[in-house]
Formats: C-alpha cells, sequence, structure tokens
C-alpha cells in the first residue's frame, strides 16, 4: 500500500521529518512516499499561508496522486481536506483530523498542544469544523515556532510536557494532541513521561489511511464529494487544469 | 467610501453582476469596485474549486487592496475570509457569511436556497463554521447551476420561490439566504413573491462592510488575526511574495 | 432614513448619551431620534427591570414608530426584540444583537465586559438566546454600575481595559463588545488602547438598522413575525391598545 | 402549602380552567390559588402580548405573592420566568419548562402540540431558552386557537392525537407535552389514548413547585438571582414600585 | 405512594444512608424502601463499578419492583436508567439526573461537586447524556472518596462549601448539585452556609418521583421504551431471566 | 498482534459472524480471537439487555484478556465501553464508535441503518455519547431483528439499500453506518450498489485497535481512565472479583 504525506508547507525538512515519522509507525508493507507543494510557505502558521496551501494541496494531488493508496495531508490545519476528498477516489485523511478522531477513542475530552499563541484561535476552528467541539477540553500554546523546534526540539520538552500536564491538570483532558507536522515524532519521545496519551497527527493520519484502503470504501456517487464534472478555469497548472478538463 | 468586491470565481460576467447588484444596494458615497482573482474555475461549484479560490482571494488582495476601505468576498463559499481578516488591517465580509448574519437579525431561524443538490452539505459547513447552526432551519437545492441563473433567470423564479416556500413551510425558516454570487440582485426582484425576507449576499456583505468602515475598528494586535511577520515562501506572486517579505 | 433608539431605560440621560453616540457613527443623512418607555426603571440592571422592559419597549413603539424606518433597542439585555420584530413592518435590532453579530464579523470568539457581576448570567443568556453561544469567548464583569459610568466613566477606563485583556488574553476573545447603554461611545475611546476590536452596541444597532433599511427587505407573511391580527387585551395604553384592535 | 398560579393571561376563564387542573393532580394539603394579571392579552398568543405579560407577571407578583409557598406561571410562553425567581424568595416554576422538565424524565426526545402555525417558532425558542434543545424532537402546530380549544375541546381531540402520532412515529419523540394553559387538563384526558406520556404544563408546574417547597433551598445570596437592591423607577403601580424602594 | 431506592451500591449503610435522607424529604404517605443490588462495588467509584451496577440495578429490579410505585436510582452515576424505564411501568428517575434537572428550575446554570478528581469527567459524561451540557458550569472535586464522608462527613463540611464557592465564584454557577449517595442529606445541612442552592439527588429523585406518579402518566407503547418482548437470554437470575421470559 | 472480539451477545453464531468478518478486513498478522460473554441476551435489541452487557463485557474481559494486544466491542450499543478502557491497560474500541469516527473521515454527515424502530432512540443516544451529534444526518430502522438478518440476510439487500438512499436524499448522508454485529460482513457486499460509502462496525473497530496497538499509546495514569485501585466488592465472578482485588 503506498500512502502520500501530501506535504503542503514547502520546505523539504519538514517533509522528510514527516516521512521519517511516518515510517516508524506505518504497518509492515506500506510504502511511504512524501511531495511537497510546489508554491506557497515553508512552514505554513499563519491563516493566509494555510489559504495557500489548499490551493498548493490540490495542485500537489493533481500531479502526484497517480499510483497512490491514500494520502495524509501533513500540514497541520488540514487546509483543502474535503476538495481533497471530492478530487481523488483513494482516502484522504488530514493530519490533525485523524489525531482528534483516535484521541476520541481513548479520552473523554482532549486537548491541544499548538506552537505560538496565533495557533491557539485557528486550531479550535480546525477541532470544531469536525464538530469535534464536546470532545475538546482545551488548548494550550507553546512559546516556540515550528521552525524553533525543527532545529532543536530537545529543548522544549520540558515546556511541552508542562503544557500537557495543564491541559489534563486543569482543562480536564485525557489524551492530547501535539498538533503541528514539526512536532511528529515527539509524541512517542515523550509519551513515557506523560500522565496520558500523545497523540500524533501523522502517525494518526497514516493509521486511518491505512485502515481506509483496508476496508475498500467505494468513491461516492452521490453527494457533496462525488466525482467533479468538466470545469471552466483558468491559470492553473497543466496537471490540475487537466483535472478539471476530464469528466468523471 | 471604496469597498473591493473580491472575486474569486474568474469569470468577468459574474463580477459585472455582482457590481451591478452592489451599486443598487450601496450607500451614496460608496464606490463599488469589482476585481477577479487570476486563477481558478470561471463558477465556484465545488470543493476543489474552492480551495484554489482561497489562493486566489489572497493573491487578488496582495495585488489590488490598496486604497480600498473594506472588502466583500463575492465567491458565496466565502473561502479565505479568516485569512484575508489576518492579511489586510481593512474589514472583510463573506458575502454568505454577511447574508445569514443579517438574516438572523429577521428571523429566529433562517433557510438558504443553493443552486445544485453538491452545494446542500457545502454550504451547511460554511454556515456550521460561523457557529450559526442553532439558527439554520435547513438548505433546499435548485436544480440549477449557476450559469443556468446566469443565463436566463427568469426560468427559475417559479422553482426559487417553490423552494423558499419549502423552507417555510416545512422548515420553519422566517428569511431566506439565496446563496451564491450568480443570485445576486434576485432577492429584490424575488421579495414582493416571497412570505418572508430574501437575503442576499452581496448586498448584505456590502451592508456590513459599509457598516464595520464607519464604525472605525482597529487591526488587532493580538490573537489569530494580528499582522503577519515576515514568512519565508516559494512560487507566489511577486505581490503576495511582497506581502510576505514586510514585517507588519 | 429615521431611526428610533427605543430606550425601555426611563432616565433622560441615557436616552441622550446613547443619541450623542449614535449620531458620531450613523451615516450622513441617517437621523436619530431617542425615546424613553413611559415606565420601568431609571437604568435597567436586574431581571425584574427587564421584563419590565419587555412591556416598555412595545408600548413605546406603539405611541413611537409612525415615520420611522427602523427601531435600535437601546437597552442592553434587548428585551422585547422578538415582539418588536413582530409588531412593526420596520426593521428593529437589539444593541447587544448588533454588537455580538458584527464581533462576528471580526473574531472567531468575542466577549463581554459588563457592569458588575450579577449581568455575567443574565448577559450570557442574552448571547445564549441568539445562538451564538459557540462564538463567545467569555464574559468579564467591571466592579462597577451603569451610574456609576454615566457619572464619570473616565475613572473606570483603566478597568474596562484591564478585563479587555483578561477576556483576550486568558479566554481567548479577539473582539470585546462593552455591553451596556452606559459604555456607548467608549469603544471608540478607548480602541487605540485595546488589542482587539471593541464594539459598541449603539453604534453596532444604528449600522445593522441603516443595512437593513436600505436593503428592503419585506414584512414576513407567515411564521411568527406576521402581523398580529385583531386580539383583545385589557388594561394598556390607548396607542397599545389601538395597535391590537386593528387587524394587520 | 400555597401555591399561587400566576396567569399572565388576563381571562378569568383560564385561569379557572387552570385551577381546576392543578387541583385535580396537586397532593393533599397543596392549597391552589390563581390570579390573572392586572393588564395584558386576554389569551397571549403573539410575542408582543408575551412582552407584556413578563411585566403582568411581576406587576402580579408584587401584589399577590404574600404568603405563597410557590409560584406556577401559567401561561406557556412562561415569560418573566427569571424575572420572578430573582423577585422572590419562593419557588417559581414555568408550566412549560416544568412541562419540559417532566418530559426528560420520561423520553430521550420529546415534542410539543402547539396551538396555531405561529407558536412552532415561538415555543422552540421557549424550549432553546432552556438549553433543551438536544431533547427537543419536534412540534407540530395545531389548526386550532387556545379559544378555539376553551370552546369545544372535544371537536379538537382527534386533531391533537394526529399530531402527537405525527411527533412519535416521525419525528422520534417518547414524550409529548401539550403546550398551552388553554390545554390543561387535556393531557390526562387523552393519555390513554396516546402512545407515549402526554404532558400538562399546569400538573407538571405544581408537581415542581411542591416539590421545591418541600426541599427548602434557600434564596440564592450571589449570582444574577440575589435580592434586587433599591432601584429607582417611574410609573409602576404601587405595589410594583413599593418592591423596588426595598431594600432586599 | 411507595417509591424504592433502588441502590446498586452494595453496601446496606449506604441505603440506610440515603432511606434516611429521602424519608426526611419524602411527601406524607410516601413509603420509601431501599433495596441493595446482590452484586456489584460496595460504592461504587469507577467505571467499570459502573457498568456492573446498571446489570445489578435491572437484576434488582427484576425481583424488588412488585407493589413499587416508582424507583429512584440511588447510585449518582445513574447507570441503567433507560434500562429501567424500558423495563418497568412505573415512572424511574435517576439521582443525579433528578438534582440536575431540579437544579435546572432554580439557575441558569449550575455546578456538580463530585468525590475525587476520577468523578470529574465520569460525571460530566453523565450530564452530558441528559443534553444538559448548556446549562453545566462546571464540576468541582472534593479530596475525598464516599467512604471518607461516610466515616465522618463533618470533617468534609468546610471543604465542600470552599467548593461550592468557586463553582459560584469562578465558573457562574447559581445552584450546586452534591453529587453522589454517601452525600445525601448534606445539602440540607449545608444550605445555610451556602450562596445558592444545594440540590440533593436523593431529595431530588424522590421528589420527582412523587410527581410522576401522582400526574400518572401511561407506560409508552411506542419507540423504545415500550414493554420488552419475550427474549433469549442465558445465565440470568431467575427473576430476571423470568422478566424476559415473559411478553409485555 | 492478536485483537479480542468482546461479545456482550451471548450467541456464538454471532460470535462466529462477526469473527469472520474481521478476519477478512484484518492486516495480515492480526490475530483474531472471539469470545462471548458469559450472561445475558442472546441478541442484545434492549435497553435492559445493553445495562446487563456491560457487565457481561468486564465479566468476560477479566476473564480472558490476559495475551490480548486490543479489545473491539462486538455488540452495537458498545455497553461498558469506558469501563473496559478504565480497566484494561490495552486500547478498546467500540464498534459503533468506531464506524461512526471512520464515518466521519468520508462524509461531512453520516447517517445509520438499524435493525427495527427500538433502535432509532438507543442508537441516537450511543452516537449522541460521543459528541458526534453535529455530524449525524440521520437514522433509518429496517423492518427486521438481528435474528432475522442472520437468518437470511439476503432477503434484506433491498430494504437495506433503499434506507440507504433515503438517508443520502433525504437526510444529506454521506456515508452510512450499517449497525448491528448482525450486519458485519454487509457493508462489504452491498459497497457497490450503495452511492455512499457503507460502513461496518466490526471492520472499522478492527482497523482502529490495529492502529491504536501500532501506535503505541501508555495507559493514562491521571484522570478518569487511570488503573483501579483495590475495591471492596460483592457476588462477582472470581476473575472479576480478582480485579477488584489488585492494586493497579
Amino acid at each position: 500500500m503506498r500512502i502520500l504525506l501530501a506535504n503542503s508547507n514547502t520546505s523539504p525538512e519538514v517533509t522528510a521529518a514527516v516521512v521519517a515519522a511516518a515510517r516508524l509507525s506505518a504497518a509492515p508493507g506500506t510504502e511511504i512516499l512524501g511531495r511537497n507543494a510546489r508554491f506557497g510557505a515553508r512552514i505554513v502558521g499563519t491563516r493566509t499561508e494555510a489559504a495557500i496551501a489548499a490551493h498548493g494541496l490540490v495542485d500537489l494531488l493533481a500531479e502526484e496522486s497517480t499510483g497512490i493508496d491514500a494520502v495524509v495531508i501533513a500540514m497541520s490545519f488540514d487546509s483543502g481536506l474535503w476538495a481533497a476528498r471530492e478530487m481523488l477516489a483513494v482516502p484522504v485523511v488530514g493530519m490533525t483530523e485523524a489525531a482528534c478522531l483516535l484521541a476520541c477513542t481513548m479520552a473523554p475530552r482532549f486537548g491541544l498542544v499548538v506552537m505560538g499563541e496565533r495557533g491557539l484561535a485557528a486550531y479550535r476552528q480546525v477541532v470544531d469544523s469536525y464538530g469535534l467541539e464536546p470532545r475538546l477540553a482545551g488548548l494550550r500554546a507553546l512559546d516556540a515556532s515550528p521552525q524553533d523546534l525543527l532545529g532543536d526540539p530537545g529543548i522544549f520538552h520540558g515546556q511541552i510536557l508542562e503544557k500537557v500536564e495543564m491541559l489534563v491538570r486543569r482543562d480536564g483532558a485525557e489524551a492530547v494532541v501535539l498538533a503541528g507536522a514539526a512536532m511528529a515524532g515527539l509524541p512517542k519521545l515523550l509519551q513515557e513521561r506523560a500522565p496520558v496519551p500523545l497523540v500524533d497527527g501523522i502517525a494518526a493520519g497514516v493509521a486511518l489511511a491505512e485502515s481506509l484502503v483496508r476496508l475498500g470504501f467505494s468513491k461516492p456517487r452521490a453527494g457533496s464529494l462525488k466525482g467533479v464534472p468538466r470545469r471552466e478555469t483558468i491559470g492553473l497548472s497543466p496537471a490540475l487544469s487537466a483535472y478539471f478538463g476530464t469528466d468523471r
């Protein structure tokens, strides 16, 4: 089974990091591929960059999804998730979506640790968009950017665990998602020292993608996710343009 | 006051139509400008196109927002709304957001008439994203595309009014949003024949934008919408690239 | 356009204050009128007074709504809002309703600063009644009454800004409503010193009322807000009695 | 124990009817008194009348609550409920509130039969105001006014039972509230012929009032319902005026 | 009227305590009986014990419900509540359900004091299961087990009142449920010293049970609570086995 | 990896059926075991049976969970789910929980087909208990019992597909869960003929269990799911009794 980590962060280091993390948790026989979007922010951290990333994602998928069995969006705002589901016939999972859904199987309510104050409202909207507000205990922000974490993650272990403790002791979380592609791999590393399960979006995304592939669902033929009919567009990449030029 | 109708539908006919509708309802002294995104679908109707449109919007705003007092997103999925709010120091309103908020001032619960079955789930997610699910009575789909409506709207008046009646009589709506840029102007035309207020996203957007400008709010200096710091990006248009290259 | 500030606070000083604030933000050509209810509390601050104010409002409207294009309820519990909407053929907006809806166009979640601990639960019910609980970040109470604020507002600027900061930093608000007629004008005055938009119910109410008038919606002919048929009543004022004695 | 049915419907026939119904279900030793508001609609059926009724209720309570152990609001929009709770030191229960709460002890989700289409949205707001939307299966409207029902209820038995069946079979209700003072007594009469429990607001209100009295709760000394301090008012009845002139 | 306190805590001391508390608040003429489940935890405090208790309850009811007019579940997770409602033709009320519903008649939002940190999430799920999340201000945990409280409750009065104060001052509760069978009787004892009503699940349960009996509802003949048809089972007690062996 | 299908339906035929279905979808290397509860209904279909099943489940787990890597509850009300999570150090997934969570990765809103009218309210409560009400489009009931389906499923294919169509066309579902252990295997069989993904609780449960095992989360050491301390019980099986007699 070939799973594509579609990374609308455009920095290859992030892609390398998520691919490495994914391979650690993937099932035997799962092949992990990573691809960056052709344009957009190196590391998406603002709403404006997230808006661009939605296009970056579908542009990437038009190009790279041939021969792929499932896609995991490796940018933690999950931008373009429903578009990708409409676009492709194979399963698509958002990394934060996957983390939150798995957290639901382990905790009545879960929390999120995010990178930077700016992320508090943005991730809350992401969780709300999945209708999971009733399961959300709270969010806590690290005083660190993804760049900081990619640079020297070890420095931040203490701070992350402190936020986890606050989510557990004050907010009532019984599982915690470490949100962000730059956190990939950290949950596993820190699990031992945390009082509740720590969830990794990349690992969760790969696991759910594997599940969906194995279960063999069909592409919807009705509703908002059925194949896109031929549509008139301008200014898109050849591959994306071709996508809209074909009936499905 | 200069209000930009930022249209991530790329077809100039739609822009012409929304500009015309906006001018009919704008306050005296309000100047209405319309601009299309440089790339994307002619008329956005699928989730994939909506994902592209979010980028189309911020790309357009990087280029065209100088000297503008407020922006109305003239594409009815409001894609890129929060990004645009983060990006700009002037007010930004989504056309469907505006319509739903104004509907709330007239009705305990409101409904939406959308174009095509595909829109039922997509618009529900838009309304949900505003937290307005408690005010939503229902959605009903026309058996017509935006293209059909732009072609010869008169043919569809009867069908639209029928859907309005169903929303009122069966679903309990006490105001109805006619959703979609291609519906701009129709609410005014059909109001007389409808039992409850019909809301036009473009007119509502312009009205709210005028309100926000007149009230003179400041750009946030905290939270998820404060100005974007200098960020590293690739593959973006010069204007958008420059936007990320400047500290705010 | 003539907008009536219908004040079910019975103190003319409050009416003078809200009229002054309204005129500062109204569009050119908007004429602002202020009228007090004939009975009730000088400044409504308890639930009992709010209950009386609902009658005070409809009594006032029966008398004073001729020749008016829209009504803003200038008492911040918005008591009698839906009654006024049913009663009149012109738009009616509650000052707190308007503030909350405009806050939604600027912030994922907003907060309220209220006057006195007593208001915390009462205003929460007001916000909940609009279905806006998903957008509410929190409420914080000033240790000051409306009377205090009307007396010497300058004394309280520091305290108000402190509550705004708490709503932003601790509760996650990205816009803040300063709730209460006695706060009218203060948001504009303090905006510079606040990290997020401060919303004024009176200014917001006038702006939305102007919008609704300009958009020209029809009075509902179905549902819970259509005109009231002839009804038998006792003990009401001649004007209100006459209202119920006429078919609509 | 003396329970006051405070009826902001001003028609003595309705009061007589609810008093009779209350006596049938009251516990031995419970004395039922009925009083009408001094002003307002004969039978409240519109939002405007409901707004007046809130004042009618507190006016009545200022006059008549001496020596009373609890109050049931015998007007089914429960207008003025929280005001009455703030005002008095004894328990206050709304008839529709009580019916809905008791329905919750018998059914996962309940429905309401209301009198007239107009009531559908209005009662939904009442139920929502109690936060009980998750327990509400639906509402169905009789084609009959309270006046019709008071005139010759027998004619409507069939229609009521039909609406009950629809709530059960189509909407998933497992208990049904027959809403409205004019329905008092009917649930008992029709229970045999209905597939699920039928709840009577008056009977439910008396039962909950008895419960609250017997359990002996204290008047709140904190929050939004503690005693009202001396307040300045104009134009109120001597009794209500005196209420505000006393510290509590 | 005979009300059975069905206690799926298996310790007779708890049953004695709840029976004593129930008798203090029951109406004249109400006979209170207490019965323990035949198996399960002495005092249910974990989720595993609560799961067993659901069976313990229906097993007990199969044996002991003859001649009973209503049942109050005297174990505060209310385990087996809907099962018991399906099983019996007489009213069944959960002690925590009853407390929360009565709290709703006295406070816009209420809080819970629970015994032990473990209970915070578990009781939140109980309250959520009644759809009462919109009415829940918060939960606070005593640092004490039910065993501690049964041993020497006096020691904990101060701590309980402190948690009540926190629920009122910080969380906005205007009534507080003291949750747990081991708390029965304490609300009455501490009411004087608390700023808001304190609600006792046992007293509330008996009161609601009395109400439901007096109102005389019928057993549902449709939906999920109608009588259970003959069913094939294994390994159950003779009484419970017989219950499933009979058509209803 | 060894996954236990813990079946609180006591009929070995159901266990055989779910084991067979599980094996079809399990990953290579996953060993599927099936065990029945020692007591309870042959096929759980009522709330009373579901209450017993919660005990049946934890009784079974006390006996059979040694050497197991994860547990899937193979009874579709998922009774005892949180108890099992508290009890064990390995992952536990409910079959309906798993189906609903996977449906969330494929559809904005999903529906359920249940067996018998009785299930409509009961399954709605199950979905609500996961906080997934915002994602639930509706439920539709087959006119068939699990026994019927186990007997000759082929007869019901048409009826099932018809309910699926109604969920899609009328209720807006974009994925459908076929709820019930007796439906195991049917989604795969019928997928081709359905317009949207059909989700199988057993297959979904196994997939999520595999994911959770592979991701290697730790047992919570805080909150409501941490290990149960030594507890005093009566009347339980030796294995379950021993469970409570050990500190964890």
